[in-house]
């Protein structure tokens, strides 16, 4: 890529550590005030946003967790704007990704992707980049309309490499279209390291080993952490949430980590900055 | 009042023991579920509303606690529709109750209220009833609104006797004008016991006072008790939710509260079905 020639990247390993679904529940901000990492991004259509806006974490580097899914039974989110396509009969957004591309009109999509970028600027941190939550902004003319928007609120995106699974779409002509939008896109791509599904109780052994093993390249490297709380005990995933947050403490994960050039979503935006944005 | 002579309730101490702001957070819900009374009432404009909606207790009593305000830095939320008098800068509802009162439209309101009782609806829950956070819904014309949903909706609806200080508008002439609203709502009314003001430490010691020395009538005795967790921890009036949990766990309040008439929602709605809703 380009830019991260024009960033003095290239032959390097660096990663940016992704902390996803800040605000989704308030022990994911305990979670990240409790390992002060600096990147990650909010979820506006939750109530604890607001807290996960208000860090006093100097360095932190924030970005909108653009959602279009509300994955769980007993804790849902609904749109900030008014799409019929965007919600199931109970008013909140669809439970699965299938479900939200199966019925999002993508017209109704830009208009609350604009409104999560606005209601985070609403907050007064400084966004410095979007991603999606569960890929859900992946159909390929919703990436269209991400890119877009990145490169209008002149901020980061975190747009994946289709070379693994992550965020590659099953379906292979969806898939094609999806890499067909990411290669015309101008913005860099990122090596995606994701231990979700990954057997929780060997977090530690998965991430010092991928982490050791990743040759030359950018990587988004992303965890949901989260303080092992009864409120995190409400949420289905929680060993998922409860392992990423003790695998993150551990010196031997933090030691593999050190050995990457430590990148931030807010240096990927002085580089669009300073070496022009697409468009 | 009329309904409580024709539900045989005249010259009796009866009582309804209200749970309110559940849905706020997740201990809100924890502790619903940890005490076991069965009324209480749901914030639809948040993420645990759901979990409060699924609740397994088989005599669960469940009402819309109509919010309009928006009272905390850390956790906040928004309205279900698009009124923009019903809002502050960040998009959530105003934070305190005087702001609110200064700034939202009857009619904003109007269509406000009615989305969250058909979100409440939409839950899939029993909604026996409707009350007011903080009391917000008391500004006179929007109480002739709320009044007029619960008749709709033929459900009962929290209708406080203005005696006391709770719920009475500190301006003389808007407290004459919504007495005048409630004197001819036709509803029946309640006293109210609320401990949210009185100190947390001596939280048991009140409850027993108060309410032994209750004279006969029918009482909503509100609280906010919460499962003390870092999330409650969170809240910046947490002693009092922490307080209100321990509280009705005393054997002493247990006692009190036993010499009470229970009383419940469904009962007042079914009372209504049965005697006849105003109008």
């Amino acid at each position: 890529m380009s830019l991260w020639n024009d960033m003095n990247l290239a032959g390097k390993r660096a990663l940016i550590l992704h902390h996803d679904d800040l605000g989704m529940f308030q022990a994911m901000n305990g979670a990240y005030a409790a390992l002060g990492f600096p990147t990650g991004s909010i979820m506006l259509p939750t109530g604890w946003a607001a807290e996960a806006a208000r860090t006093t974490l100097p360095h932190a580097d924030l970005g909108v967790h653009l959602t279009l899914t509300s994955e769980w039974d007993n804790l849902r989110y609904r749109p900030l704007t008014g799409g019929a396509s965007l919600v199931d009969g109970s008013g909140h957004f669809w439970k699965s990704v299938e479900e939200a591309w199966a019925h999002m009109d993508a017209g109704e999509v830009a208009v609350e992707l604009r409104a999560q970028i606005e209601a985070g600027k609403a907050l007064d941190y400084d966004v410095t980049h979007i991603d999606t939550h569960m890929g859900s902004a992946m159909r390929p003319d919703i990436a269209q309309v991400y890119i877009r928007l990145a490169i209008e609120y002149r901020i980061a995106a975190f747009v994946p490499e289709l070379e693994g699974k992550a965020f590659a779409p099953d379906d292979a002509k969806v898939a094609e279209e999806l890499a067909r939008v990411i290669a015309g896109c101008g913005l860099p791509q990122f090596r995606v390291i994701d231990a979700y599904s990954q057997p929780p109780h060997a977090r530690r052994a998965w991430l010092v080993d991928t982490l050791s093993k990743a040759g030359p390249g950018v990587y988004h490297c992303l965890h949901h952490a989260a303080l092992d709380t009864p409120e995190l005990r409400a949420i289905r995933d929680w060993p998922v949430r409860a392992a990423d947050y003790a695998g993150l403490q551990d010196a031997d994960v933090r030691r593999v980590l050190g050995e990457f050039v430590p990148l931030t979503y807010r240096d990927v935006r002085a580089g669009l900055q300073r070496y022009g944005f697409p468009g």
